[in-house]
């Protein structure tokens, strides 16, 4: 059976294609430095939005007609299962993710719930045998269920918090059987709506212990996905305990939990921490610690997660630029966090939104890719770094300096000489390597 | 000779006093849980924005009307001296902090610098005989300056961080010689204006080896101060590096630095990088590192360091809730970085706005200590999380559960059942409580 | 059959009392300037945040327990209305305010949906007989359903334009048969989403049009109430076309509709415009425009509307101010457009939350009417105009002077000498009048 | 004298040329529609930002390294002209704008400062009698000078109304003199930092006065060129008058000034507003009041002004579709209010910033024009909206509906039927556009 009859496979033509459901610049098999563009860039459809999301909003009902809808309960799971597949197909991507309750609904008590995700979960499995597309993660959703309203591995009921273990407990089994890649942690109701109630300390020393179990059980089970966490300021709750990457390393670090953790950083995530994307995941690169990444984009004037397509040039390419940096994104991957716009309601704009996302982001490769074969802003950064590769900079980083000989350096000096960032100029470069980079 | 010669010394006059000139609710001799107000609070006054601000913007010249402004180059510096001596007295104010260029104008090299500030220091010493007003802390001026303009300690070019340096380590020697009980680093050009051009990391190696060799210059001198780090997000540099103090606490532990620092918070700080100024405190108290307070407030929808003089009752009153509980500030205080607006431009307005704000703190301490002695919000509290004292709950915080004793546990629950949050009486008992507190 | 059965009648006990269930600020018969004060606050109930909301957000499903979930349907529209009625009896307000869709669901077809709404209101109508509850406004919900997901009055789709019309013809007779004393207008999918596929110019044209056409028939019926736009720059839509009361202000007069409308302002849309909700309280004022008042306040470091509770006394004190300046608000009321926290889901903390509110306003009235009757900004906003009374501010007022008399007045004067504008000593002054309203 | 002699003149040298100190996408000679680039971008450059501006900001002195900073007082000022024609010749730039103070400084009466300034537009007339450089807009800066802190034509200080009279009548007389093609007022100070201490009613009125002053004396001079309010929300006023397009045409409407005033756009306030720049432009463009532009960009995580010089294509291409669709900006251009970033002090960053902006904006035209033939909005926007072509659609726009017609046509109907927005879809094919735009 087809859920999406009127699509055929999605294929490259190339940038002059008038064809809305093809690929015009990302080519899957186009080598980039030695790996395949499919290789490099491992993209993942979010099962969420893609398979379950409705199109509501705060003030809206659901607005997504979808061509499994006239099923209902694990009959509708199982749908969407099939349709998945369909779409991965079509879509040509190696990879997907999802959170426990995307995949199967919720069910009276735990323990039913968790057959339900067992059925989904070995339907899943069939396919993957058969299937290109892999595992990138799985995750648990702790966040939708009135149950969590004042956290999960956070909340100040501890029957709660033993609930939250129950079902990471069973999303590591579940990463296990389908050999995911990665875990997901994402913590949209750990953090506090006001200090008034909140006791912070002991909240975070608990969420610290819940991740130290949640490691002894993946050693334990030998599942061996890579940890991630991924960063969100706010929002749902007024504050989140992850607030971004740096935050996040501080709190790894406290707890002795940093070398087995790194980030999945979402692109709107870093703008609601008033960070731009790429500072993220430069952060978490020099670190040692870009794991994966959400690859959506937010709307600057809008103060919510808006979770939108990648289809901005500049942050595909900045993005891109950092993950070629940091040699891939080793078992992570290019995940579309991202839902079509709620006018965006019919089937068709599934495709027509992932092919804009993996274009921008094939172009972002190639562009990044050039300006570093160029060493464009290499270049630029050694010649402006270059006095501490001598004298008293040298002497600086190699830690052969103090206060009393850097002060008697700098009272013998003239008139200190600085060079221009050329800011602007480097911009005009970006902008002039974007557009030639596909000229040919 | 007189500067302030209008103003008399401003005293406590109580709540129904119409005088403009005098204390309404600071008594400084009250006793607040064995401590003097005084002694609690320990105001100081900023020397920048009281002494040597001039009301300019970014659009605008400076409109400030100062008595001593006849004056210029050293004997401009000496004048303020006096004129801020006569000011302390007036206000009552125990402390005071400055940058070194506050005091004392920067010469044509820098060898002169440091004989102009030895001068100014100096004279500042012998004020500090016979004067009650101490130094709560000084530091190095290292942001106006054009040589600053890509960093100080960050600074691509070695020889800007060895002028750095040597700023610092006179920074130090001034705070031995004059007493101050801490010394404070902000990073107003430590970040990047762009990630086009910047070594992120040699950029951030080398800031904590900056911070490494001030410590072991402080301890060769006998300089025992508490270090702070004060965090700011943004502006003047389009990303700082102290954006946060969750994030100066990755920071300092990445580096081994976390034991010798502590975080001077400033409250319009706090709102710039999205927290709530209490957010802040309650961080660093947490993690013991809650060191000294810059007591100011933004305006909520401009995205500037506007650094108003703070008389939100709510956010005073919520940050003596966190110092309280911190057992307040030790060698810390509570500084006035907070200039007059700038059509506030008369003397008078100097007197009038720290009168606001040392009223304002007064009121926020009696409403927080009455909130502590009333366990108003201790006792919500410890029954919101009185989960974790038995059973599971204290197994898990006692560290005698797993993911397998927790999966158990949740799948022999039933509905899981929650307790309102009650955000909104808190409130309410909040205004109650501010709106009683000064009834008598 | 009591819904509310544990709660009692509210009452008003003062400031000193520790019951949670009790007025301790607004006492309804307490006489301000001539009026009580529930005849000048007007407050009333939003049904939709009452007792339609659910407490789901953009993350997470509804978490409210109420005492009438058990039915469905019809039943539970009919349930809904019996228990607000108990509501506003125990509350004590004297007024409601409701959509279409929330006293009533939405059928299979538009006719069967208006025979729905016709029996709930012919229900509603035969309380109001009794009750002392009236009606402040209603409106039609025309963004909830996917039908509207391009907008109603704005649509791109004509259909849907016609559908939005027979639903405020409706809403207008319902209006008339209740008794409404404004109609209300708010576009929450009057907007775009983005400018690529939107003609702005036409579907403002249509608005307008939509706006006389709705005129005329209230006119043809005899339905006088006053009407009412309710400005909010965003969210659901990206932008929404009323996005504060100046921008509504130019569309009513180019649209030559600004006889007829007035504005009802919401605090928290207020922020999200970059304004503060006094701010748009002064400019409907001052052009004659300030009609009614939803009142709520918002998260200002949070980018969504969060419709909070008001209990900021700033708020409050200031709205009130404007008000009272403006001799009330004629037919307009204080509508709590503002929900429960998610995690206050208790039957309880509805009343919590609307005492909350009722005495944060009734606080605000005492201050600000205290402010008024002792000149307090008045006096000093005379003294600070004072040069248009005489000379040639006077002929500028009164259009006696033009660029040659300026400039020769100019020409002749020494230095120009301006005043402080004394910002921060006001803001002390508002602190104590804040503290000593209620001090009795 | 040269003052940039480093610099050869600035050529188009195409997308390929890497030579830094060209144009490789602005050729003024290329036609676009039956235009040069030239006659359709009409850009100008700022002389504040470029000649006078020092890069200092709110925490730093300036940094910028001047050719003629030898100079002092009315030499510097000859100076800059000097250089100032040597910089429009070099990078062929038809027009260029300034305040009278950026001409020539403020002396110590206002008749000596009209004196300097009389002094220095004649020397400005003798250049313009050869260059191809034209004035297209000049300013009187009323925010600079303490004189103006609480405003300038809204003034609480009736002597600051008439010597911010005396500025614009002298501002009108220069810019007959020179051939202004436009008079720009730039409200900074108009607005307030408190409703506290603001009578804005009268404020606002005075305003209006102002205008109408100054509209008449224009008329009795004959200076015939078009009067342009440039928005801005904040900064450096707590809030300003001029806050977005939509409030200047409410308040030009009041006033009866609607039909004599366009509107000058800048991108940066704009977004400080709330808007993006083609939302400013959009609602100039659909009153017919788009007058003229200032080109510059923001960062939108930052919440002031930063005055960018624009490189960002998206924004030029959506701008430049809004002025072409315009049929350009009549006497109006494209003014690059743009500043060099502090750090990019040196004189070849002015070149290679415009050279930055300039290219940008001839991308944006080329990829906007590409759109515009192949009328790839219009032809979705036509579809889209056709339903108003005819039935009940055309009824409504042709005023023959109402809601008796509208509601029985509503009632009649099944389920309506909406079509996606396709919003990713026509990012996507931006993208497409932008990338082949230049690929020749």
């Amino acid at each position: 059976m087809s859920y999406f009859g009127n699509i055929n496979q999605v294929k490259f033509e190339g940038p002059d294609s008038k064809e809305p459901f093809a690929f015009k610049y990302y080519n899957p098999e186009e080598q980039i430095n030695g790996k395949s563009m499919e290789e490099l860039l491992r993209f993942a459809v979010s099962y969420w939005h893609t398979f379950t999301g409705e199109g509501s909003d705060p003030f809206g009902q659901g607005t997504m007609v979808r061509p499994y809808e006239k099923f209902t309960g694990m009959d509708l799971a199982k749908a969407r299962v099939e349709a998945s597949f369909e779409f991965f197909e079509k879509m040509n991507v190696p990879y997907f993710c999802f959170h426990d309750f995307d995949i199967s609904p919720e069910a009276n008590s735990l323990s039913e719930t968790f057959q339900n995700i067992d059925t989904i979960v070995g339907m899943i499995k069939d396919y993957l045998k058969t299937s290109k597309t892999k595992l990138l993660w799985n995750t648990a959703n702790m966040f939708s269920h009135s149950r969590w309203l004042h956290g999960a591995a956070t909340a100040p009921n501890a029957d709660v918090y033993a609930y939250a273990a129950a079902k990471v407990k069973k999303g590591l089994e579940i990463g296990k059987e389908l050999g995911a890649e990665n875990y997901v942690f994402w913590g949209g109701r750990e953090g506090y709506e006001t200090l008034l109630n909140t006791n912070m300390e002991l909240e975070l020393d608990n969420l610290a212990r819940f991740f130290h179990m949640a490691l002894d059980y993946a050693k334990e089970i030998g599942f061996d996905a890579q940890f991630l966490i991924e960063p969100k300021p706010k929002e749902p709750t007024k504050h989140q305990y992850d607030f971004d990457v740096a935050t996040g390393i501080g709190f790894l670090q406290k707890y002795d939990l940093h070398q087995k953790f790194k980030f999945n950083i979402e692109a709107n995530h870093a703008t609601l921490a008033g960070h731009t994307f790429e500072h993220e995941l430069r952060v978490a690169r020099i670190n040692g610690m870009l794991g994966s990444v959400d690859a959506n984009q937010g709307d600057p004037l809008l103060g919510w997660d808006t979770d939108e397509f990648p289809t901005d040039l500049y942050s595909s390419t900045l993005a891109m630029y950092e993950i070629l940096k940091n040699d891939g994104l080793g078992t992570g991957g290019l995940n579309f966090d991202a839902k079509v716009r709620r006018g965006s309601f019919e089937p068709d704009d599934l495709f027509l939104s992932h092919i804009a996302g993996m274009d921008s982001f094939a172009i972002g490769t190639k562009v990044a890719q050039k300006l570093i074969e160029d060493k464009v802003l290499d270049n630029f950064i050694d010649e402006r770094y270059s006095s501490y590769k001598e004298g008293i900079g040298r002497d600086i980083v190699e830690g052969k300096a103090d206060f009393h000989k850097l002060s008697d350096y700098a009272l013998s000096l003239g008139e200190i000489e600085n060079k221009s960032g050329r800011q602007e100029h480097l911009k005009a470069i970006i902008n002039q390597y974007l557009l030639n980079a596909v000229r040919g």
